[in-house]
């Protein structure tokens, strides 16, 4: 039996093996408002200057600065103003000398014109013939008040780099530089199967010695939290050929294939049994953590599979240590490692480790500090941690408890940052 | 003209006046794989015990502990082994005296058992008729090794309360509990007009004076990453009546309408005016901030309606400073603010603020310490730093400047937290 030989790894050891597996998923071409939360697979650059024009920044006159280099509060200059462009519209004709256009802000920036005298500092009055005019009585520089063309950024510039995760701001400069499509990195599809004979589907009434499957609700959660395109493949008997036959004919289909439980040592420990017959190597089925100890992943033609606990804490945390990041990769994340912080225990965790433990908490922010809580360590926190969970409070194994107050590692799980190391 | 009368508020008292009008919106069903990111509209509750039965945590044998009394080193006892109960299964009849259960771990607990001998301390063997038997040295206490029925959580225990976000960890709840639908608060339906006679759509040529309409694909965005549902209702010229007309008819149609621009000081300041032409009150349409001191709010029969400024950096703060706690309050959320928290500042910011300003960031974590960093001020970053901001960076008015290593507030805009208060 496989458990005989199982020799627990260190989880960096286990991540860095899973890691060895890692690839890039397709390309695809994506509408700008069905990017969002998505990974560029292509540079996204200035396919124009900004501004595309001289444009004003203010509401006033614009002018040619060689007009007004005598003028003073002795010596107004009185100005006919030809005309009135407003943002999105240009003037109809190149300014003569004595002239000036009223310009409003965000307007381009009238041919023979070089500066903006704001409406403040100007008064406005017709002359004789009823035509409207203006009086300035201060000089004004060249390219006063004016943001000249390609001032912000030069056409050709690459402004957000492949590989990035595409925001609410990266949509803005999409829609500014015309990207209308865009290329990101296709979803992974993964296939999850939930093995166990003691499972209920979520819509059967309770029978006498079963339990509701609710490892496959949280895992597609977790995908669809990671970014992932999740199928839900069924339950399975814990009967060897019934789920070799059936990991076996999905294999093909999916990206990555989860299976929970069905590692746990005893008579009825399929996973690693059916991964060997599949020929798939197991990188590991044994990890010195708690919990998710007995963790199994194998890789099959360069597909990762993975045999999660049947134990929700133990699947919960065994998807984000050795899940996610595959598939953050695949996705084209270039931080594909959830956010690891230093972070102040906020109460003690008196419990010996024997082995690294990762315990479900809640993430606060004190004064600066980040602050992590235990979630919960009462009676029906078995049930309810994974509710209040947002990090993992990493502690080392071999240590008799810690204190509130002890600096400590935190593993950020919505966080959408990442790091590019686990 | 509306700008004459423009008093700026102060950001706190300008949040305060929208959220006079903050109302909930409806309730839902929604199947428990739908609902990932909603608010619970409903406590959830354990409808069984956890576990729903006496339960082996290992695999052993399970025998009355009454059995065991005398047993010792020196006094084995043998049992007989009447049958094996694996997990979903149950024994088929009870336990009587001398005899014993093979049991899986998860399994239920037979009738007339009472403990579970761990496999590793039991020797197992057959008797002379070759029936299987188990020889145990020790004696077991009553309920050893045993997860008595509802010793996690009884039944009937809210378990998470009605205004949570459902995260993975809750799904799993509703899973275990047989909620495969759960009452959820609605998203609210926001329409969205981008006004500018300037704007050209993502996918037109561009054309002299104009620019490309970027706000609107950015409130979208801004309005998926809040979690509301969002329909683009197209750009609008810098024209009063087809402003009102279109304005106008939305206004039945949607729980809150956002139009971008059209605010800034000039010949077409249009929002404040449609605003009152249809009988809405003005909550303000000048704030002490930079950048955004234009955004106008406006409510109308109970609903929001805001006019953002046309420029991306003040209809972006606008956006979350206003918008966001309105929105994150009809969805159910009970802590609606984007939280907020004292960090370091990392680098210098040596302009004035004469208001309050709100600087575009980015979130490090070093050490334990929340650090941020203004989004690049270098040239391009005017087109840029949104695209690589997480936070706002809030700088008191009437300073002259911070340097790094000062303490500051920042706003965590990706942060899924929230808070009760501004």
């Amino acid at each position: 039996m496989a458990h005989l030989h199982r020799t627990p790894l260190p989880v960096p050891e286990a991540v860095e093996r899973v890691m060895q597996y890692k690839r890039k998923g397709g390309v695809e071409r994506k509408h700008l408002h069905e990017s969002g939360g998505r990974v560029l697979a292509e540079n996204v650059s200035a396919t124009h200057a900004v501004p595309p024009f001289h444009k004003s920044p203010y509401d006033g006159f614009a002018l040619c600065s060689a007009d007004t280099k005598d003028l003073s509060r002795e010596n107004p200059g009185t100005f006919r103003v030809i005309e009135t462009v407003a943002a999105g519209h240009r003037a109809s004709r190149e300014l003569r000398p004595g002239e000036a256009v009223r310009i409003m802000t965000g307007a381009e920036i009238p041919q023979g014109a070089d500066c903006v005298a704001m409406f403040e500092i100007c008064t406005t009055g017709e002359d004789q013939t009823g035509h409207p005019v203006m009086t300035l009585k201060r000089r004004m520089d060249a390219w006063q008040n004016v943001i000249e063309k390609g001032s912000e950024t030069e056409q050709g510039e690459v402004l957000v780099p492949e590989g990035s995760k595409i925001n609410p701001g990266v949509q803005a400069l999409l829609a500014t530089f015309g990207y209308s499509e865009i290329s990101v990195y296709k979803k992974p599809l993964v296939g999850v199967f939930a093995t166990g004979t003691e499972l209920l589907e979520v819509d059967e009434p309770m029978e006498p010695g079963k339990i509701r499957n609710s490892n496959a609700s949280m895992i597609q959660a977790q995908l669809e939290r990671s970014g992932a395109a999740c199928t839900y493949l069924g339950k399975l008997d814990d009967d060897f050929d019934s789920c070799y036959e059936a990991v076996s004919s999905a294999l093909g289909d999916y990206d990555v294939l989860i299976t929970t439980g069905g590692v746990s040592v005893g008579d009825y420990d399929l996973m690693p049994d059916i991964y060997k017959k599949l020929g798939a190597e197991v990188l590991f089925n044994k990890v010195a953590m708690r919990p998710g100890s007995v963790t199994t992943v194998a890789e099959h033609h360069g597909k990762v599979l993975y045999g999660l606990s049947g134990n929700p804490s133990a699947c919960y945390v065994g998807y984000e240590l050795f899940a996610h990041p595959i598939l953050q990769h695949f996705m084209g994340n270039t931080r594909p490692y959830h956010t690891r912080v230093q972070a102040v225990l906020g109460q003690d965790f008196k419990k010996a480790n024997p082995f690294m433990r990762f315990v479900r908490g809640k993430l606060h922010y004190e004064e600066g500090m980040v602050v992590v809580y235990p979630a919960g360590m009462d009676k029906s926190a078995i049930v309810t941690s994974l509710a209040h969970t947002d990090v993992f409070i990493v502690l080392r194994g071999g240590t008799r408890g810690y204190s509130k107050g002890d600096m400590v590692e935190a593993v950020l799980l919505e966080d959408q940052t990442g790091q590019t190391q686990f």
